[in-house]
Formats: C-alpha cells, sequence, structure tokens
C-alpha cells in the first residue's frame, strides 16, 4: 500500500472559539490530501466524482499555526467505486490527530453507477493494501 | 424519540465548483440544527464537549438557495458520552439529502472522559428512542 | 431609500480562536443579505454578477450565537453596474457591527460591461436613495 | 518597500457554483500572506490585534487548482495601528487576481487603542514604501 503525503499548514479562518480546529475543517484537509494525491497518480481531478460517505475520528485537537502531514491511500477498490483512507498528523511530534476515510461511486453522465474508470484502476494498480487492482 | 427540527437556506458560498453544496458543508449544518436541539432542550452549548466522531452519507446533492430542513436527535445515550443523529431533507419534496450522526464524550477539565453530566441526561430523558435515560 | 432586512445567526465554525466572529465571515452574512433583496426584488439571483470590489469597516465584535440583522440597500447605480450597502447589527441591542459595500458589473456573455440590465433599473426604482432609478 | 511572497493553490471548497473562487475566499489568502510576513519579520501572530477595515478589488477570477502567489507588504505605519497591503497574483502567467488592504489598530488588554507596539515598529523599520518606521 502507498501512502501519499502533503503538508498543510492551519489557518486562523479554520479555528473556531473552543481555540481549536473547527471539526469540519478536517474534511477540507482530507480534500487538499485526496488533490495532492490525485496529482502524483496523474489522474484528471475526481472531485466530480460523488461522494457517498465520510467519516472522521477525532484523537487530539489541532490549533492554529500547527504544520500539518496529511496522509491518503487507497483503502479499497470496489466494481462501481473506491475509498480513500486519510490520516492528519501533527508534523512537529508526529501525533496522530485524526483519521477517516471517504467513498466514492463512479456514475456516467447521468449519475448511475458505472465500473470504476480504466485509468483509475490502472492508476491505483500497485498501490492498494494487497496488491490487488 | 423526539426529532428536533430547524431550516436553514443553502447559501452561495456553501456550493462549490461541481454546482453543488460542498460535502463539508453539511457538517456546518448539522452543528447548526444541534444548536436549535439545544436551545429548545434548555441547555448550556455543547460545543465544547469533545466531538470524538461524526460520519455522513450522501443520498441527493443539495443546490444553491434550496431550502433545508435539518432534524436531529439523541441516537445514544452512552455512560461518558452520547450520539445526535442527523439528516438533511430537501423542504420542498421532502427528498432525503444526507444523514449521519457525531458522537461526543463528556470531559473535565483535564479532558478526562466524565459521566454524562446531569443536566444533558436530565434534558435527555424522554427524548431517547426507547425512552431510557 | 428602501432598507432590507434579514436575521441570521452566528454559527460555530463562523468563530475562530479569538474567540469572536471571523473577519471573512461578515462577507457572507452581506450575500446572505443581497439573496434576501433580491428574492424581495423578484430578481433573478445576481452572483454571477462579477464583483469588482468590496469594502468591510469593523464596529465591534460578533459572538457565537448572536442573533444579527443585516441590511442592504441599493446605494448606487451606475450605467453598467450598482453598488450594494450593507450594515450588519447586533439585534439584541440594535449595535452596529459592521458596515460596508460590494459594487457589481453587469457583463454579457463575454463578460464585457453592458448597460444595467432592465430588469434591475426596473426592480431598483424607488429604492435608491434620491429617488434616482 | 519589502513584498513579502508566498504561495498557496486553490481548493476545491473555496470555489462556489459561479464555477470560480468565492469573493470571500480572497481574505482567507489575505490572512494566509499576512502570517507568513509575520513569521518572517519575527513577530507573535498579530490576529489577536482587532482589524478596522478591509478592501479587496477583483480584477480577474481564480479557478480551482490555481497556484497562486500572495504578496503582503506593510503600506502604512500609524501611530496607533497599521495597514497592510495585499495582492493575489496567477503564479502560471503572473495575472493580476485581486489587490487590497487590511487596516488594525494595536490595542491595550481593555481594547483600547494604544500606540503600535515596539517589537511591531522595529520589525517594520526599513520594509515600509518610503524607509520610514
Amino acid at each position: 500500500m502507498t501512502v501519499f503525503r502533503t503538508e498543510c499548514r492551519v489557518r486562523y479562518v479554520e479555528t473556531d472559539c473552543a481555540g481549536i480546529v473547527h471539526y469540519a475543517s478536517f474534511f477540507h484537509y482530507f480534500e487538499v490530501g485526496r488533490m495532492e494525491m490525485w496529482r502524483e497518480l496523474g489522474l484528471p481531478y475526481f472531485e466530480q466524482l460523488p461522494i457517498v460517505e465520510t467519516y472522521c475520528e477525532y484523537k487530539a485537537p489541532a490549533r492554529f499555526d500547527d504544520l500539518l502531514v496529511i496522509e491518503s491511500w487507497v483503502a479499497e477498490l470496489r466494481s462501481k467505486g473506491f475509498k480513500i483512507g486519510h490520516r492528519v498528523l501533527r508534523k512537529e511530534d508526529g501525533g496522530l490527530l485524526v483519521q477517516g476515510h471517504t467513498s466514492f461511486v463512479t456514475v456516467d453522465k447521468d449519475r448511475r453507477p458505472v465500473e470504476v474508470f480504466d485509468e483509475f484502476r490502472r492508476a491505483f494498480e500497485g498501490h492498494l493494501e494487497d496488491g490487488r487492482a
């Protein structure tokens, strides 16, 4: 399994009046991680693909100006979709802040589920947990 | 089980360049729903309570200017936390857009998990799915 | 001059770690005010019209859960655009929080400036500061 | 005058359903630029300082995944505050997207305006347009 990594610094606007990063901001970080992963895989941007579910588990808070490491990987390749895994860590000490995933479905122009596009399947080959594609 | 409802209109800024509401915006709607639920229950604001996990399942897209109905309920009361259920529907036709949940843990000043505060336990009584509290 | 008013409650996500509403959130409130103004005027949504400048002057901070009154009006009608004025007040005591404006230009399909569309000009009639349209 | 530069890539969430970057997102970029400028100047973070006004003039739209160059500089040093200038350019062709400014006031613990703190005055020396400090 290949883990793709990118860095990102917490912005002031991403915090809230509890003094920590707002819980929804992590979904923005997940998205940043996916974009960079897609870029590395040479894939066209996939955000147009419908998201069917997303999940985040919070382990420790992030704070303003923290430097974050965003990890992304192909957690699962299904016949008509795939699941991307996410972790966000604090760079300074490697502390795990959150982990989660996002599931996508591949659709045709009428938004009906179709087989995962060949370019995605080929790009994912060799990057899956068990080597399958 | 009591379902608390509040309405909210999709803002322009909440959409993205796919022409629909951005997937992370629904966590803002969930938060709006929780706030109004807390207000109705006469509870102090609970957002200071740490969120331990959140989940969202996407059924249909929301669009700019859609009037939304946000539903919130106490899905589970645990010894040291609770889970709030969420649904967002399009008001016009009642179509279900997303459903999800958010889990909280009750903590003391040193952020150590403690028994759910009495005021929460009392406020939740009679609003749980099976009547338990 | 007609002042259009709408209400809006400060969301948790709109605050930042200084404990107050983030300065950029007010541009979201301005947008909410414009949308409701357009709705009252029976106009098609105008956000597609390019914004050429925006300005905000901060008088007092807003806080989580404050109920806000957003005021919007046609501050100026030019040959190829117009300026909308904005004020945001705290409902509880009427305190002025911010004031500002947003200027739009009317454009054709190739985004070249053109005369203000008739439907806008007609809608604005009678709502301008000096009665002109 | 010293111009401080930092780069930033447009996120999906920062766009809106007009297909371009939402007008309020530029204030987030301005903030990112100021943070990096403060870091380079060795200053404590200044976002706690009250913002008294902000302005943005839009020249051309930014789009998803554009790489941006954010420019920041000390535009004016007053007795009890200062003004930071901002420009955002598209890195690919150097095209100017927006320009603006943000004015801050220095305050004491009771939020009363006071003389600009010495550490700011010293940090700004030599970076002002006319060399004054």
